[in-house]
């Protein structure tokens, strides 16, 4: 079995060494609270272990435990100036791998979240189609299914970076992002169902897509992007939609930006041409330094943000083996690789992904370092798979000036203190 | 665009036919229930699109919504002797996809599921190793760290089966299994981190693992396992294990029986045999027909089922178009093949993997066809990349007896009736 010998051979490396060399043979405990408290709670049998605790019926559907309770959705009340709070952040800072649980991603509602059952829903497509048809919830179960994981940000996700470091924390500067596995039927197989054949020639024609809530929120799409990878999804991480993420259907556009996934989907017209509607001028638009605006910005381009450390996530242990973390995407296929940066972009190290990219997915990326316990200004470049790589911020503003809200793929910098506290800053 | 037109001609394909055709031209509703209501429901603006909805502030952790409640973890409560309810069923029947929700992922505990913080949590690594050491939870987050899915299944699942056609519903005969993306250390990095050379030639070794619960439940691995793909795990899909799942950290053992995942893992010691712990000994063996058991039969064998049409989920929309869906898996490897039955084993038919197999990990299937209305038998067969074939119910009781409770990976029968209705039977 020489196999299990080389394997412990190859990977022999210690990664807790200081602490661990002040005895040897005896048990060690490797950190100084550890140390202090060891003893007593590894050799002496604690309450937990002397009495039969709860049973299988206390959670029916299981939360989070209590000692987890501020691994939640935030808002930031002066964003938006809706009459309800309309956005919410993902805590980005405090998760890990790559799906994002339902209960914790992002929400943002143009008209608030609505309660609409199964048996209430319909979905209509009408416009250029043989035959204008109407689906219930049960109609659409009945179509051969597909599941894909994507991620879906939205457009205005780190914002407020176009204007300087305003939001101490990856949740909020970065948190308009989540990473689900999707559940559905391919937009293609229902627009084959209803006949695209009224539509003629396919190559000019657009699909115009709305949601059921009061904001309706519409938006136009192109024919060729409606007949690849778009798709109608009635689950995610395999259970229903939860009702602020568009129960019991939304559409799932893979790498466009997070406001053409309509929500609580009701109604798709075939178009010979883009509808220009309100969701799609006075928003979604980004507006350049000379005061023209870019439009049809629909593919969120690579992107990535070292989630810990981050200013929600100090560094409590202290200088010596520090494993940095963070989030990477590409709404133009998979993520090819991620750098980090520990001083300001001078110096650059390929980080690990815990799998290979998959097209417009969220990938996981590490960085084992060790600390020398010195100021750092942290940092994370993603390139994609057609090899674009992730600008500065001054590249992107030279660019794009600093009159938009929208699209903002800058590297994020946090500078670390010697006492491990992480702040949101500039670098030039 | 010729890539548009061709993609559209290539899936083109009518899957609702029937109601369509009625009428051509005009809006058609699609089935029965959407010709009664469509028109008022998708042309007259409903009280959810005529006022704001609620805001982002209502669930900063959100929850399935209401309409779901019946999609959760049930027990079956005179399947075991404990004093609390100590199993239930993952709800399987009403999930799709691939990953399985924390909060409906089921749970099996020998003495409950207990409440252990962070700040309280050690790892004592002992035996034969050169430096016996202690962890804490903040030891383990300075190593580096993997991300895999894989599939957990006791022991027990389908157990019943053994008898006959006992529990009626996937959520009860196939429950017993969750599948989830779990975050990290390798236990190689962390036993070469306290040194194995006291251990010698580690061919002959082995590791003993415990949980910090009053059952403590204690389990014997081989060392070529150990240092395999064995790992210490503190997230599950993302975010925190929950506290029934083990927080704050588990064992995971890719593949093998799921009472070797060892929850709240406390001591592991590095010994020169298998401990023959109760728990591998008066249980997790398999007692055979002329009284002997089978021991260390650590890996779950390839199994499937059909989950939905299930006795849970009866066909509700009569005959036509039918979507049947499943989950197949293999402790050995990677799902090559899932088959398809309608009449109880004469005629297989191949079914669509909804992405390629991993090792270790749960594979959705779908099969759609056009179902006459007639009555159906039901099965569902995997093929894993080791090239093992699901046994039937009879090839299996041939080898193994009646006299077991764990490791039944027989073939699952569904009887569907005309009316839809669906029920647990037995074919020889």
């Amino acid at each position: 079995m020489s196999k299990v010998n080389k394997r412990n051979t190859q990977t022999r490396r210690s990664f807790l060494r200081g602490a661990a060399l002040s005895s040897a043979g005896a048990v060690v405990a490797v950190s100084s609270t550890a140390k202090e408290q060891s003893e007593a709670l590894i050799t002496e049998a604690q309450s937990w272990a002397q009495e039969l605790a709860d049973g299988v019926d206390v959670t029916p559907y299981g939360l989070p435990i209590e000692h987890e309770g501020d691994v939640i959705r935030r808002n930031v009340p002066w964003l938006t100036a809706d009459a309800v709070s309309s956005v919410n952040f993902t805590p980005i800072h405090a998760l890990d791998g790559t799906i994002t649980p339902q209960g914790c991603a992002f929400e943002r509602h143009h008209s608030g979240a609505i309660d609409l059952k199964k048996e209430d829903y319909r979905l209509m497509i009408n416009g250029l189609v043989d035959k204008p048809m109407i689906f219930t919830y049960f109609d659409l179960e009945r179509f051969p299914r597909e599941n894909h994981v994507y991620f879906c940000e939205c457009a205005a996700n780190t914002g407020m970076e176009w204007a300087g470091a305003q939001l101490n924390g990856a949740q909020f500067t970065h948190g308009m992002i989540h990473n689900m596995e999707y559940t559905g039927v391919p937009l293609r197989t229902i627009l084959n169902e209803v006949g695209l054949i009224a539509a003629g020639d396919l190559k000019d024609k657009w699909v115009f897509v709305e949601g059921a809530d009061a904001s309706s929120n519409g938006r136009s799409i192109p024919m060729e992007k409606a007949l690849d990878d778009v798709f109608v999804a009635f689950k995610a991480n395999g259970e229903a939609l939860r009702k602020e993420h568009g129960y019991p259907v939304r559409l799932v556009v893979p790498g466009w930006e997070g406001n053409m996934w309509v929500k609580w989907l009701r109604r798709i017209e075939v178009t010979d041409g883009p509808v220009e509607s309100r969701e799609e001028t006075s928003k979604y638009t980004d507006t350049l330094s000379d005061g023209r605006s870019r439009k049809w910005t629909w593919a969120m381009d690579a992107k990535s943000v070292v989630t810990n450390p981050s200013p929600q996530m100090p560094i409590k242990h202290g200088s010596g083996s520090l494993l940095i973390s963070g989030l990477a995407w590409s709404g133009h296929g998979a993520i090819k690789r991620v750098d980090v940066s520990l001083d300001g972009g001078k110096n650059w190290r390929i980080a690990s992904l815990s799998k290979p990219g998959e097209k417009m997915a969220v990938s996981r990326f590490y960085f084992h370092t060790d600390w020398d316990g010195e100021e750092m200004l942290l940092q994370s470049r993603a390139i994609d798979e057609t090899g674009y790589v992730q600008p500065t911020k001054t590249q992107l503003r030279a660019v794009r000036g600093l009159n938009s809200i929208y699209h903002n793929n800058c590297i994020q910098t946090w500078h670390v203190g010697k006492n491990g506290s992480v702040e949101n800053v500039e670098v030039s």
